[in-house]
């Protein structure tokens, strides 16, 4: 161990001997990237902002009340059933500015190119972004283009910022969530992890599935502007719907349970999962997302969503428990019920 | 040619016959990158923002006036000598911001992590990151990590975003730049790359040759709060001082006219350009930039960068002509006056 090493292993908190090398798990949305994310980024960068590890981040700038957000896109392949990295990485980033309740302006786009990448390819790509950002609303104001050599790359990799502005009142986060609340699911689940999984294995089932990437500001802000009291968005993208009810059990320090039979599936989804062996319940998806409301809101909620485009599958899956330690159970399709827990690792790596 | 080939091509309007694939050049800060940039990103995603090639984009959210911009980091290797890629991702996206005369507020970070690399320098990389943005009074307040397959990255890439506020009423942009203006250069130039590639190429010279990469926010906002009606400001990244002055004298359409003699360049700098056959105008800095003021003003804009630390290498290096065709001309140390073009390709890649 060098001197440098000696100065600085103490104070990385991540258990270094046990996990000296980042895994693919790191960033798969699990246990081990929320170690990460808590021991390595929120701890050492220390804000409020970042410490309420909301979607986005809410900020006060000029006067302004605005959401800030970034993702990374690194799904291979680079095109898959119903989408591309181009239009997924303007759904995903207006996705998380939406679950903050911020209506979606600006996105910056900064592009790593490896060497030998068809110019044909990169085109295609841009002029999908440009058409998702068209189709929302939004515009792409600023970017950047970097080229990394032969095999320091795959393809592309794409990187959206997104500024938006916060014109409710209320406090859309984990902290918000209330014992009786009710969960809604906008649709079903697992497509887009599936769709990517199978024409990246090169799988071919009877009925095609395509990825359910959608841009999901719009019918957010229905349910706000139509007054509905959220207390808590959040979209399901890395770890799926298991993660993402974890996550904010774990944070509101409430447990949930939900009721397996009223989590829509489709049947090529389920089946393509049986095959490879999967749980919908942890598959990705880019255009799906969950909301707590009061139960006194949750009818007219689910009337509202269903009224969308985008939210026509939407049920009522759970609620929220008196109190807790945090932990989600499921109620499986045979009525038993079991603990619904983060994955330990991932399930399926470059989704998104 | 496929169908979708057939469909597809003429509607790239770069010459894709002539380069089929992006190339390192394409990267590079030089005329291929610019007309990449313009042909593809900037035709393509179409509004105004974007189209006035800002550093920064200048946006209204809110009732604010913003800037908002973003810059990927790949350089290679991670750590060099007096700096890192973390660092230099918070001072790069600062100075961007700077550029339009902004007050830096907030940074997002994305990773796109190698799995395999050593837990230990990600942690001391985000370590360095934390302490460049509070040195600059920036806040790093959301997030993102994606990890790639080995063999699909290089370490660690970084992405920043950046939202910042602009308090003033001029208009910094290459449009406002007028004939008989000033051009000011903040100082020495050619350390950001040579310290990268001594260290990429193992190259030990008498004196080590150290990373200029600063936050360049202070010193702007103290020429702006005394006062000084900058017209356009530009940091020098990619391609070096010759492609920033090429670049703004093209929008103008104005020519300018520089003094090499006026350009400060440190011996070693000069020594180990020459031993690796680089031009130092063309190489890349990360802490130094460029105003062009009116002539009235340079002398006191001059002063007050020199009562700065990072200006005080401050010098008066060229004037706009009162015309032009947007070339850039340079008197050199024999007195003889050359065109200074942009590069066609690039001359050191992934430096940033």
């Amino acid at each position: 161990m060098t001197a440098s090493q000696e100065a600085l292993a103490p104070s990385c908190p991540l258990p270094i001997t046990k996990y000296p090398h980042v895994l693919m798990a790191h960033g798969g949305g699990g246990r081990l990237m929320n170690q990460l994310i808590d021991k390595v980024f929120i701890s050492t960068f220390a804000n409020p902002a970042l410490s309420a590890r909301h979607d986005s981040a809410d900020l006060e700038a000029g006067g302004a009340h605005l959401a800030f957000t970034t993702d990374s896109y690194v799904v291979h392949p680079l095109f898959f059933p119903g989408g591309d990295i181009g239009r997924l990485a303007v759904h995903g980033t207006i996705n998380d500015l939406a679950m903050s309740g911020a209506r979606p302006l600006f996105l910056s786009a900064g592009f790593i190119i490896e060497e030998g990448l068809k110019m044909e390819t990169l085109w295609r790509i841009v002029q999908s972004m440009a058409k998702a950002a068209r189709e929302a609303n939004v515009q792409i104001v600023t970017g950047d283009t970097k080229v990394v050599d032969r095999g320091k790359g795959d393809g592309v990799y794409i990187n959206t910022a997104g500024v938006g502005v916060i014109e409710h009142q209320l406090n859309l986060a984990p902290q918000s969530v209330a014992p009786g609340d009710v969960v809604l699911l906008s649709g079903d689940i697992g497509r887009h992890g599936m769709a990517v999984m199978s024409e990246r294995e090169g799988l071919t089932f009877e009925t095609s599935i395509e990825t359910d990437s959608a841009a999901l500001a719009d019918p957010v802000l229905r349910l706000l502007n139509a007054g509905v009291k959220i207390h808590c968005l959040r979209d399901l993208t890395r770890g799926g719907l298991a993660s993402a009810l974890n996550e904010i059990a774990e944070t509101a320090h409430l447990d949930i349970a939900i009721d397996e039979r009223a989590v829509p599936v489709l049947p090529e989804v389920m089946g393509a999962c049986e095959i490879i062996g999967l749980d919908p319940l942890y598959v990705a998806n880019e255009g799906r997302f969950i909301a707590f409301v009061p139960p006194e809101e949750s009818e007219r909620a689910l009337e509202i969503m269903r009224g969308h485009s985008l939210g026509v599958g939407c049920t009522r899956i759970g609620t929220v428990g008196e109190h807790g330690r945090g932990i989600v159970t499921l109620k499986n399709l045979l009525g038993t019920t079991r603990i619904l827990d983060l994955m330990s690792g991932e399930q399926l790596p470059r989704i998104c």
